[in-house]
């Protein structure tokens, strides 16, 4: 490729230009150019703009002509399949003010891949299928990039100082060519640490629950001061119910001292779950077992969610044993020997309820600890007691048992996630205060 | 809203303006744009154009810029939170040639949402929060669209023939507002059926489990053959491991003859389990309710997957009682009686264990059935004899108890997915085929 080695990250700038009715129809969502934005990152390199645009030619030359005023390299996804909607390379031959001709590179990439398939499938054609010439019909002067995982080739053009590289849109065919014929050109082609315009920046991540977007960073400020932001770059990202934080800089000193300012802060740092790729239940899965200890869950309005969110951790079954979903007040009795008196005197909802459906799955499932949830999630259910939102959480370890209750104000989905996580949190903070069992003899 | 009653479509010109870093970078997929996509396709009009954009001033203005050349209708989300990277106010405020303001109505809204989530919950601060004050700050000229779901309200500029609408990027708020600002009024403003230009498309869904995109359209292609599908457009859409068939089409006499077709092909009947906004687990829910029936889950791999997915839906507690997660084998024995020779004998993941599984869970909790799951999901765990998505369903009745096992070819997350909906799927052609017990007496 033709990027100059120790190459300055300033004088590149990244477009992407995805293809396709589809796309804009909502029918995919574009998931290749997210993912290419992902690796750009870990290069310590941007994406500067990004187009979508419809399968016609006029729309399509245009988005070429805005990219080229304004970006180095541009990578253009889709269009390339065999059917009549796919125009991308007649478009970039108008651009280019080129005709489109049958390239030879291309016709021999694709009766090569037709050949191996037929190999390795006896049903498949070993010759050229129809559609597929119409594959291989490319912008005059454009450079053929050959595609192992797939019959459409990709192409390279330039025009300018600007580079285009067009990918079929197919999810496994785009990662392929791109790090073959753009990332891996790129990351050689970066300058190495240390070396002038070098010097990938640092990014850090840190994950919080329980705190709104705008109280995190009412937070982060009042730590720093507006002045004393300089050198970072602060974005904070909403997954419900978590908000993250990410900082970006050249400056490992700003970094670190942000991280220690996070840390010690008493009205945020027991917010803080985690860094990096940490996941909320994956952070509690790995205390546990850090500490030896046992989990069951006993849940009535979360319905399995708390189970599910555990269980998606790969390893989670070296603490998390099982649980009972009690949506039926029955069950809550049966398996969870919730006594009638409870739920006739206080209800389902109800601190002795949650209380007594924690005793009971430690009980039955015999763990350190037992997390339990029981609430009104909505739309109905809600009265002028207990309205829709209320919750109440607890925990059961070996001495005692936590209580919590919350009011919610969201819908049912939101209701019933943000309290899987409260529920969890309860005992997240309640590892957090109290002391680590000796998993190993001291020696 | 200012959209002439009765304007043709062709006059529409609609283009989405998606602002923030953290969809460039991958780290967040662009959902919103794609849903208005989807949405805007059901009243039979097309987004024309699609710029993403970066947490820039001066790229957001050439974003507006070139969408005024060219649209009609600006949809802008992201950008109108309380932190500094949220920039898009000033930017439409530069780009109108106005200043931003302090807008007392976008004031008086913050404050009152405010003071609802002080009500529901009372550690929420009843006042404006520091940074809620920037939200307000809008152009001069910008009508304000009250936000009845969040904080940040939404706004409307007019330039030229163009008029923008401005929604936060949160999903819920985006697709709220969306509803109520743009996709309600251009509803009531498109021609009615027969008047000139009008005639809104028919729109039908069919949703399948258990066949790959590439056989539905198979299928279908096949009932129909080629010169039939004129006069209607198909779209598919893989929302795993749903396939959504859409059609559309301005015949209703062609609607009619493919649902004919779908319903009485009996390669495909079997595998349709619902028509529009269906759901998977609703549509059983909906199955066992009017049976007058109940239903239990004893899941392992799953791990109260399928707990959640059933109870994701309001009123669930008419047919779902609840279930087991016997995630380790311990609780299969102590919880589902599952005896420790079934386990020593076959291991967890059997046809022996899954049928144990689900005829403890439908003693235990007393129900008409109870489904069960135990597989090997992965990433670890596989066997040369049990690979990696090895996975065993059953289903109890009060007759019989129905097993399947399937091979699955996926990653843990979709290898846990795909297994809830196979026992569930079990469960749900099983009443197929089963006779409805009278509920009521007959009179």
């Amino acid at each position: 490729m033709s990027l100059p080695t120790g190459a300055s990250r300033a004088s590149i700038v990244i477009e992407q230009i995805a293809i396709g009715d589809e796309l804009l129809r909502g029918l995919v969502v574009d998931e290749n150019s997210a993912w290419l934005g992902r690796e750009a990152a870990s290069l310590g390199l941007e994406i500067a703009h990004r187009q979508i645009v419809a399968d016609r030619i006029d729309d399509i030359v245009a988005a070429y002509r805005l990219a080229t005023s304004r970006s180095t390299w541009v990578v253009v996804s889709g269009g390339l399949g065999p059917t009549v909607d796919d125009l991308t390379a007649e478009a970039a031959a108008v651009f280019l003010g080129e005709s489109v001709a049958l390239n030879a590179e291309a016709l021999e990439q694709i009766a090569t891949w037709r050949a191996a398939r037929a190999r390795l499938d006896k049903s498949a054609p070993a010759s050229l299928h129809n559609l597929d010439e119409k594959q291989a019909w490319l912008p005059a002067s454009a450079d053929v990039l050959m595609n192992p995982v797939g019959t459409a080739p990709g192409f390279r053009v330039c025009s300018g100082g600007t580079t285009f590289v067009h990918f079929p849109g197919v999810p496994r065919e785009y990662k392929k060519l791109a790090q073959l014929y753009f990332l891996g050109p790129l990351r050689d082609a970066m300058p190495v640490e240390g070396e002038s315009g070098g010097r990938t920046p640092i990014s850090r991540t840190w994950k919080f629950f329980g705190l709104t977007e705008s109280a995190v960073a009412e937070h982060v400020n009042a730590l720093f001061g507006s002045g004393r932001l300089d050198e970072l770059t602060l974005h904070y990202r909403a997954h419900f119910p978590e908000i993250h934080l990410t900082i970006v800089s050249h400056s490992a000193d700003r970094v670190a001292a942000l991280e220690r300012h996070i840390i010690q802060d008493s009205r945020i740092r027991h917010r803080l779950f985690g860094e990096g790729d940490a996941t909320f239940a994956g952070a509690l899965i790995d205390s546990l077992v850090e500490r030896g200890e046992t989990l069951s869950v006993a849940e009535s309005c979360t319905g399995g969610l708390i189970g599910q969110m555990l269980t998606t951790i790969p390893g989670a079954s070296r603490a998390f044993m099982g649980g009972i979903i009690a949506y039926d007040n029955a069950v809550k009795t049966a398996l969870l020997d919730v006594s009638p008196e409870v739920l006739g005197s206080f209800g389902a909802v109800s601190r002795e309820c949650a209380e007594a459906m924690a005793r009971g799955a430690r009980a039955k499932l015999g763990t350190t600890w037992a997390v339990a949830v029981t609430g009104i999630a909505g739309p109905g259910g809600g009265t002028a007691d207990k309205p829709v939102g209320t919750i109440h959480f607890a925990v059961a370890g070996e001495h005692d048992v936590h209580h919590r209750s919350v009011t919610l104000p969201f819908e049912r989905d939101r209701n019933r996630l943000a309290s899987a996580y409260g529920a969890l949190d309860l005992l997240r903070r309640q590892l957090a205060l109290s002391p680590q069992l000796p998993v190993r003899p001291t020696a």
